[in-house]
């Protein structure tokens, strides 16, 4: 393959992870090595940055600044959630992306991001391709909700679910401190796929974790789960249920929906359930069993909290953006880098490449033989797969008792 | 003093940290040193455990386990909300704790707990000194609220310091990654006193912080929070708030009622801003501004994050045990071991002690001089006491990716 020369773009996308930096580290620190990349440029707000010629010239960034991304949380050049048209119905962004390209030689574009994100990195990549303008294109993969298609997980769930296990032991021990019990409902992010919900199995692994599990794979059935709860309340004195926000009755109806409709009616429930879903479910317990209740979303705390981070999700990250651009200097181009995991007793994950039509906007939801048959939790399969992903402890330098995140000087790229 | 030979009883009270264990650990490991001391009991569930002669032979415990209740969240023997009535009202529980006290020639007394529990701590201090039972009585403080009077901190207040700190850092991180801005309201625990929301002052203090911050010092004004939260949203596009659970107005009704009277009148507001404080100031500011809005309330977790405790508190909460056993064995009683912070510009903290009648049901707050005029932040005095009170890193063991916690045996003792 012949080499290409010319100018490289990065961008993030979807929601932010305590990874994603650890990506973009991986990609700017590898780019800024290779020859024939002569610029190395990072898009402010993802896809938008480059529509709106709104991008920083990484080379102008502190060494030391680009290395403490690997354990700085959230997007540091601004994420964006932005869907391009069909090429073949609306033309428009795509001829301003490319006069873009044009204008900077961009020859290589890396997309950071989870389903959408690789939908719009597949767009980008098949329209230069139709019109003939030689760019290499490669997906990133990153999510908290591990649902991407075609790798065995995707970086960012495994600290979410490091954080995720790791509070739930917590809270499991300061829920049970007084002689009279308590149930907690815990709310955990993940709209379709229970990935991230199901990570709180490892707590019940460890003994010290929810008694109650439901994901959205798995149609949530309100009066069996009052009952398995209130059984359980009635024999142990405290309860934990974790449910992830996306469960749906057997008619696909949000159960988070369920809260508003309760107080129009103003039934026996009263107004007091409202708010979030885990205080809906805790406040139907209330009502049922009598129990002290209490509702805990981890909110966007699952997702930032980097100085809880898995070395293992960091240093995988990592690899992804550092082989992203490995592979497209070598020629390759249309993938998205994704995981497989290796055969045998020790965890070891390769890097292949997928390809981007396949990966783009395809679920990968939690097996149903994952899930035990009456639907409250998950099987020994599960956290098999989940443990490797936990491992090893990743925080940033701390100073003053608090983190020291990466400050970077966004330098505008010029023409 | 002459020397008192007996058994010692210790007891846990209130709601739990993330180090009240540490200073159990000060407690058993110096009383399991001493010759004068005979048994170490722990009390199951505070002065319940004592009154219902439930409580566990504390030499039975490997001492592995009781090393690891150092970096051990919650309460390992539970907790107690147990008020005690006054003696000269009724005697009944303090013939019974008396008689138990005989039963086992208990004397030695160490309670651990905030401010109701040295209520505890004083009224069996003094009712054993009426009866002219010799028994050696001493308070270990312990809240995350911070508001213990006559010492200059309480364990347990660094690491909710610590964990309050961090976690608004990576939430002000991840709530700015899209080009469209939001409003974030954190609730933090702190029903009279703010020290606790105030420890989000030092996330601000390193740039990454809230704009607002109220505390239940301060009477709240609603219409101002709108006034000033709205000129912010329209200035900069993002803005955080960090509020007390137990700020008032001036009439001092808890503005966390707010959210149910709205919803009881069917306002302009609607339902939506139903659930806790911070949903209901969200929503509020939603309406009035269109941004969009999250609320995150950090619940249990601010209080049993041991994954990110502060050495220093660490330290401070198993000295604070240690040095009750010491000073009870050496002849004092009836007190409290109290922080004194010693002068210089280094931070160091002596221990002293100060009398149980003082500290019983005394509130310290925060010193209004330390709230910004308009009372919305904290001034560099309050950063300067609070900043040496969450240094170092304590987190417990790890195994599987997620912490070990102690398992006790809890053996019951037995006569």
């Amino acid at each position: 393959m012949a080499e290409l020369k010319g100018a490289c773009i990065f961008g993030q996308s979807g929601g932010p992870t305590s990874v994603i930096n650890a990506s973009a580290a991986g990609v700017i620190q590898e780019a800024l090595k290779q020859d024939c990349i002569t610029h190395v440029y990072g898009a402010a707000h993802g896809i938008r940055g480059i529509l709106e010629e709104n991008f920083y010239d990484m080379s102008k960034e502190d060494p030391y600044e680009l290395d403490l991304l690997k354990t700085t949380p959230s997007s540091a050049l601004g994420s964006v959630r932005y869907k391009l048209k069909n090429a073949d119905e609306d033309e428009t962004d795509y001829k301003r992306l490319l006069e873009v390209f044009k204008k900077y030689n961009i020859r290589y574009f890396f997309y950071n991001g989870g389903n959408d994100s690789m939908d719009t990195c597949n767009k980008v990549s098949k329209y230069m391709q139709k019109v003939g303008y030689e760019c290499r294109v490669m997906g990133v993969p990153k999510t908290i909700d591990n649902d991407l298609w075609g790798t065995d997980h995707c970086p960012g769930y495994g600290s979410a679910a490091k954080y995720v296990a790791t509070s739930t032991m917590e809270v499991y021990h300061d829920a049970r401190v007084y002689d009279k019990g308590m149930i907690i409902v815990l709310e955990i992010m993940g709209r379709n796929a229970g990935w991230l919900t199901a990570a709180s199995a490892i707590a019940a692994y460890k003994g010290a974790g929810p008694d109650l599990i439901y994901l959205p794979e798995v149609p949530f059935d309100m009066d069996k789960f009052i009952e398995d709860a209130s059984a359980l309340y009635k024999k142990n004195g405290n309860v934990i249920v974790a449910v992830s926000e996306g469960i749906k009755d057997k008619n696909g109806k949000y159960i988070s929906e369920y809260g508003s409709d309760l107080a129009k009616t103003k039934d026996a429930f009263g107004h007091a359930q409202l708010g979030g879903l885990a205080s809906t479910l805790a406040n139907i317990l209330k009502e049922k069993t009598g129990a002290k209740v209490r509702a805990i979303e981890f909110s966007l705390l699952q997702r930032c909290a980097a100085h809880l981070g898995s070395l293992t999700d960091v240093n995988e990250a990592y690899l992804a953006g550092q082989m992203a651009v490995r592979y497209a200097v070598e020629g390759k181009t249309d993938y998205m880098v994704a995981f497989e995991r290796a055969e045998g007793p020790e965890y070891k994950c390769n890097i292949k490449l997928v390809n981007l039509t396949d990966v783009a906007n395809t679920e990968k939801k939690v097996p149903l033989e994952w899930i035990k048959k009456d639907g409250t939790g998950l099987t020994e399969d599960f956290i098999k797969y989940a443990l490797p992903l936990i491992q090893g402890e990743s925080r940033p330098p701390m100073e003053d008792g608090v983190p020291r995140f990466a400050k970077l000087k966004k330098v505008l790229a010029t023409k």
